[in-house]
């Protein structure tokens, strides 16, 4: 694992850094890699409650896939192919996670970058920060499971807009398109992105975590099999409901143990 | 059924009230079932064109399912899973109502009462009204149905920002996030329901059914049947049809019979 | 072909008229089915690289179906399939187009009209701009084709707002409701319309119609083929992929040749 991507811990919450500022952390190969690894390992550590994703230097989430990179790694179809399934597996790496993820996006957020923010599960940005998917002006194609976050997130007049028009464009149109749960003054992003995560941290982790498995879920129409409606109810034999239920009761905070 | 749960007829308008004001209209088995065996009846009677569904007292629509009950009717999974079956009953009966259902909603709007609302299929709200889901703070999950209405309805991440972040929210978030038609001062919230809902009624009530039936059966992807697609052309064959035929030429109000 | 809707090209942008101005646009069977056979004509011509569809005479983008033509077209349900087999085919023409499609909206976009517009990928509208699906007040229905385009891409809460309510509603409304890109001025339409048409043919025209076909492609939920997975990655072996990449690096305006 590349110091390009570097996970912290700071009890229940941890942060992954996109880390290639002088490039406004544009992801390589080693990068998508890093980045599917370490979501990887923070879905495999339970006692995680939240996990933010931020990248380094203050000028930039990400400013998607390195293109310099490109003579190298996406220089025909054959190889876009191999470079597609280290995106799929970043992508992935980010919604399959058990823990809720908040993207701390900091400046711009394009292309790739895009992606990765469109995967998490809260947005937090920047009055100064732009969004965009400018590949056509390369000639470029977001593949089917690149664009399905933005299509399945912000619905398809969103994806055509971002897609075709191919705009960067400021927090005026990511507001009016939904992409973010909140805008604060860009010194404060880091600050805001942090409470979200303390305040979905102090929430039940079982609940976060059946949330966003049975939110996800649901954009899958397949019908749901008898064990998975099963599942929905078995909050109700956890610790953590009677925790929660007598703090309710007794009107005191209630001390979550995730079991 | 209880007077917990009421039925009102005026004309063709029908008002349903969640009537326990002293627990902000925090629902129990007892109303769950009637509310469900209310808009059954509702269903039934075709003489009907729009209902809305209120809260008793003014300062709340719901404040969702009454956690004081919970440690009899959802103290464990068996139980919850009974009590499952009665939120669903009662979701249900609005969504497969074949009128449209206008929820007016004074106050407080939390929890299953977010559910009820989120079945109907207009949204009318006060300025000082409040929203939100925090079932986290209790270990609870909301299961696959109960979320259901807050994923197809106001998409995933509405729903994600909902429950994860679990926060009671005033109607400026209401607003971005799209959970309501039209928000007015406190004290024209009934009346502005009562509009919409004479609205509705004034127009030809098959058009409202097949319409309130089409889009809902959008929402699941199964192919349509050949008799389905069939039944987008019936309003042809109906008396209302030539009656607003005749009225759009002769520019004046037609008066349907629903038939 | 009848000149009651008309092909204009201007370099590599279509401009396609709905021109019956003293009905307000609105559409008889010769109309849709000539939009239906231009939209194909373009489909076919791959030296477009954008469509724009406006009404003549500055007043409507369409009032929709032409109403005093029911008594002979629609006048019951046997003539009325007939019917939707050709406004199925205006509609279907626009979204199986392989290239975009921007509406310019000045003044009304009603009825049909709004379907028009729904299906086409950006919509940009005047400040008095009207839109809605008042046809409750006509005792008819939209058949489920006919709605489709409102439930995927506006959602179901939208569209059942458009049409149980069935106002006429002005630009605000249409803000809110999420169903246009951009609000100018009046007399700004037909410019701002043709600077997105012209931004969106600056790009790789192969860009612009894989992602318009991926997006409505990830509206239907049947699992990708191994075939559909492939295509997201024949960009990589076109000419225009060399050509914006070489661009890019020596940060020059790419031209693109659409192979």
């Amino acid at each position: 694992m590349s110091d390009l991507v570097y996970l912290e811990k700071d009890g229940n919450i941890a942060v992954v850094t996109l880390n290639k500022p002088e490039r406004l952390n544009a992801m390589d190969e080693t990068m998508w890699r890093g980045l599917g690894d370490i979501m990887k390992e923070c879905d495999a550590d339970t006692d995680l409650r939240c996990i933010i994703i931020r990248g380094a230097g203050g000028r930039a989430f990400s400013a998607g896939a390195d293109i310099k990179e490109f003579e190298t790694t996406r220089k025909d179809k054959k190889s876009a192919l191999t470079y597609g399934d280290l995106t799929t597996y970043g992508f992935g790496s980010i919604i399959e996670c058990r823990h809720p993820v908040v993207a701390q996006i900091d400046g711009l957020c394009v292309g790739g970058g895009m992606g990765i923010a469109s995967c998490c599960d809260i947005r937090i940005c920047g009055l100064s920060s732009k969004f965009g998917v400018p590949v056509k002006k390369l000639g470029l194609v977001e593949a089917h499971e690149e664009m399905r976050p933005l299509v399945e997130k912000f619905g398809a007049n969103v994806a055509l807009e971002i897609l075709l028009v191919g705009d960067v464009f400021p927090v005026a149109d990511a507001l009016r398109m939904g992409l973010v749960n909140q805008v604060v003054p860009d010194d404060q992003v880091a600050a805001t992105a942090r409470q979200f995560a303390e305040k979905i941290a102090d929430g039940a982790p079982l609940s976060a975590r059946w949330h966003k498995k049975f939110i996800y879920r649901l954009l899958d129409p397949t019908p749901l099999t008898d064990a998975e409606i099963d599942e929905g109810f078995d909050c109700y034999d956890t610790e953590d409901f009677q925790v929660g239920r007598r703090a309710f009761v007794e009107k005191s905070a209630p001390e979550f143990f995730g079991r």
